[in-house]
């Protein structure tokens, strides 16, 4: 349960601290970075948590790197949680597809062999590390925490928050597979981690699916570019999820920003990254 | 003279372009990245250029993605330049080495065989690449013109400003190696680049032999991190550079600020370079 700081990095008046832990869920060993800012150092200080789930190929390092949450979260008072993507479990065939094994672990619990020996993403962000961290960091509020993401993790921010209401105080994400079982990333992961029960398993974690039974106001901060090529080949759909929360009389407070040529890239990402941050701190109470 | 525009990428309200050109005084095609902020895309927009000259083994890319200037330069509308750092002309031991030919061109210009060939970085930074860009992109005001740079770059950036005075309006720094003669790292470039002739064409390149000679006021941002290990290990220098301008009487603007913690990488750079692009908007009258 207890994390070993692997470096200490001074980061926007705050530290940056590479962490890892032997996780029981994902049964290996996991990476994170997590971002405590100077209003973490204060005696007694109880400040709010903000989980970001990378995208696809990366680990924690990449948004800690270039994604520039510390520069808002360091005003704010907010930690940041840069998990990883996968399991690291040397399954055979593990590193052979940019999209799914290592680096895709698409925030599930795997049912399917060999997957289900540790591809369980789902308990990991949900319930092992926040445990995990809240455990080890008494600085951390475990009663404020929101979540957002990017790509595949966009696609965990908002599945993880509209299955576990209440557990977030708010979700935003950039560019997020929307409804993977409609696109061609998500049905390759689902199938390879649930099987074929697309019926069951694959709708249970799909953001368009699950807004359908979403109970009670739902406000979301979605932006997406217009030149983001994954959005151009219908890898991402956000209109599904949009038109699916219409459906079920939820769309009002969905605020999908739609921006002129930005792309896929951390370039994108870091150019809105104040306001997700300032969106969640709302919620956070900050 | 004219560049090929490789990419076009939207950040932060404005454009990242990648670009290259075919130069004569670096005898190569060299490539850089230019943020146009959204200011430039105005009719008739006139706007200030900050030039940022990257350290050892980076190219044009590393600060693009993870320094974070274009935060405040979209803000205060500055054109950022991003440079390579060498030529790549495929000369005999130019990838030997890390800190010596390719990804370290220092900021000079050889004199000695086969260097001379073509690392001629001082030319091309002062002369060629400001012409080129100038001529090319109409909204670029080549009467407001700033520098800055990072470690091999912090000297570039000081001894371009302190050789050439009145032809940029401020110059900061980012962890400078600030007296290359006397540390490792300088004395191996220049001794490749320049040969033996230490009294002359070595202290010519030298921050803190140059800051003997100036006349007149001056003053400087300089931030290097306590935590910097090639600050301890004694490559930067900073407090010469400090008592040599107070020897000169020109120490009183130069305001070094030792940042508790801080290392040298792009954390450290990002963490400041807000302050930096303020400090260089102050000057460039915006």
């Amino acid at each position: 349960m207890s994390f070993q700081t692997t470096a200490t990095i001074a980061s926007f008046g705050g530290k940056l601290l590479k962490l890892k832990h032997a996780a029981s869920s994902t049964k290996c060993e996991m990476g994170l970075n997590l971002y405590l800012p100077p209003q973490a150092y204060k005696t007694g200080a109880k400040i709010p948590v903000l989980f970001y789930l990378s995208g696809l190929t990366c680990t924690g390092d990449n948004c800690s790197e270039k994604g520039f949450f510390q520069h808002a979260a360091s005003k704010k008072g907010i930690a940041v949680v840069y998990p990883d993507t996968s399991p690291r479990l040397n399954i055979q065939g593990e590193d052979d597809a940019y999209d799914f094994g290592s680096g895709a672990g698409f925030y599930v619990d795997a049912t399917k062999e060999p997957w289900n020996k540790g591809y369980n993403m789902y308990t990991y962000i949900t319930e092992e590390l926040p445990k995990s961290l809240f455990s080890a960091f008494d600085q951390l509020d475990s009663s404020r925490v929101s979540i957002t993401g990017h790509s595949m993790g966009g696609h965990g921010a908002l599945t993880l928050f509209l299955k576990n209401p209440g557990k977030y105080k708010s979700v935003s994400a950039f560019a997020p597979i929307a409804n993977p079982i409609n696109c061609a990333w998500g049905q390759k992961a689902f199938k390879g981690y649930f099987g074929e029960d697309q019926q069951e398993k694959w709708k249970a974690h799909d953001a368009t699916e699950l807004v359908k039974q979403w109970k009670g106001p739902l406000e979301i901060l979605i932006d997406v570019g217009t030149g983001d090529n994954f959005y151009k080949q219908g890898q991402l759909l956000p209109e599904n999820f949009l038109k699916a929360a219409k459906e079920g009389g939820n769309d009002k407070d969905i605020n999908l920003r739609m921006q002129p040529d930005y792309d896929h890239s951390y370039y994108f990402i870091a150019s809105f990254a104040d306001e997700h941050v300032e969106y969640a701190a709302k919620y956070l109470g900050v």
